[in-house]
């Protein structure tokens, strides 16, 4: 059930799905069966995001583990993208949970769930802790953009990867592990880029 | 009805929305009208993109006459950034743009039709070969990753914005100008960041 949830949601949108249209392509005869199942529409969000926590966390806590240089930022921010994007690759194509999470992004109260299950997490919150230290010195509310933009840039590059490969599954000239490569550097100049004084706004 | 269109695309998704939910949403009682109007879907998402081409064209022409420091890759990427979000600004709020594009965005042969529409214009042609000629030397494969993770980045900061703004109005504590400025830091930051050598993909 949940696998049909997770492609309706990537195809259509998540406001665009009743619980009934997830049931019936789960194959369940009982209208309430995912009401039965996850409760409200956030629960079953919830259930969809934790899927793949224990691996993802399993995989960062190795990769923490073994970072050579603590003060390069691309060995941290490499901790915060590649569990990601090797979750993708295992999953095969195709899949739908990079569309579905970028769904998700765009509805506030779930993006809320997806922070609080896979960025308020053990391995993430160290991520976090090790990135941040290097640093420079970011006002408050450039932190906040940069945070928002880093997970606007992560969360679509991973659904357009996805898209693209299950739309052309033989064009595999990019791999997971090159997207990966690509944010991580991307990242890094993102958080890294000086600051240009700006006007207070008016 | 192109406003009726913008709107019912930004909310729904733009495979989720007939021809005649357009009509009925601008008031027409014939249900062909969209049809009749603007011929296929294609025809109407170019009728839409097209908008505020002339306007956002006389806003670029402007700012690159003004350019006072060539050898800044902030100078164009501004010339690149801020049209859009000046354009955005003067649309006040509710707005339905942004977020409409984001949508297109994620249709490969939509997306085809804004980057002919909005990126092959005189404006955007020129500002790009301003840039670009002051990056470093990238791998043919990184530069035409960076150019999507640009395009993901800018076309999904303005969509988040304008929700943002939408849903909650009396925010204005982040003008669409703070926006612009820190998009062009990252974008600054993302293309000028160093390659790390990656792996020939398996």
């Amino acid at each position: 059930m949940l696998d049909a949830a997770e492609r309706l949601f990537a195809e259509h949108g998540v406001g665009e799905v009743s619980n009934r249209q997830i049931g019936q392509a789960a194959g369940q005869a009982n209208n309430f069966a995912v009401g039965y199942h996850f409760g409200t529409k956030a629960d079953l969000v919830r259930a969809i995001v934790r899927r793949h926590t224990a691996v993802t966390e399993e995989r960062r806590t190795r990769m923490l583990a073994q970072i050579k240089d603590p003060d390069d930022p691309r060995a941290w921010i490499a901790c915060l993208v590649r569990p990601a994007t090797g979750q993708l690759d295992a999953l095969g194509v195709p899949s739908w949970r990079a569309r579905c999470l970028a769904q998700f992004d765009t509805v506030p109260s779930l993006r809320q769930i997806v922070v609080e299950e896979s960025v308020a997490t053990p391995s993430m919150v160290r991520t976090l802790e090790g990135m941040f230290r290097l640093l420079p010195d970011l006002p408050e509310e450039v932190h906040r953009e940069r945070g928002d933009m880093s997970r606007l840039l992560v969360v679509h590059t991973l659904a357009e990867r996805e898209r693209a490969l299950h739309e052309r599954p033989d064009d595999r000239h990019a791999s997971w592990d090159a997207t990966a490569a690509g944010l991580i550097d991307a990242l890094a100049g993102l958080w890294l880029a000086p600051v240009t004084a700006r006007s207070v706004p008016g």
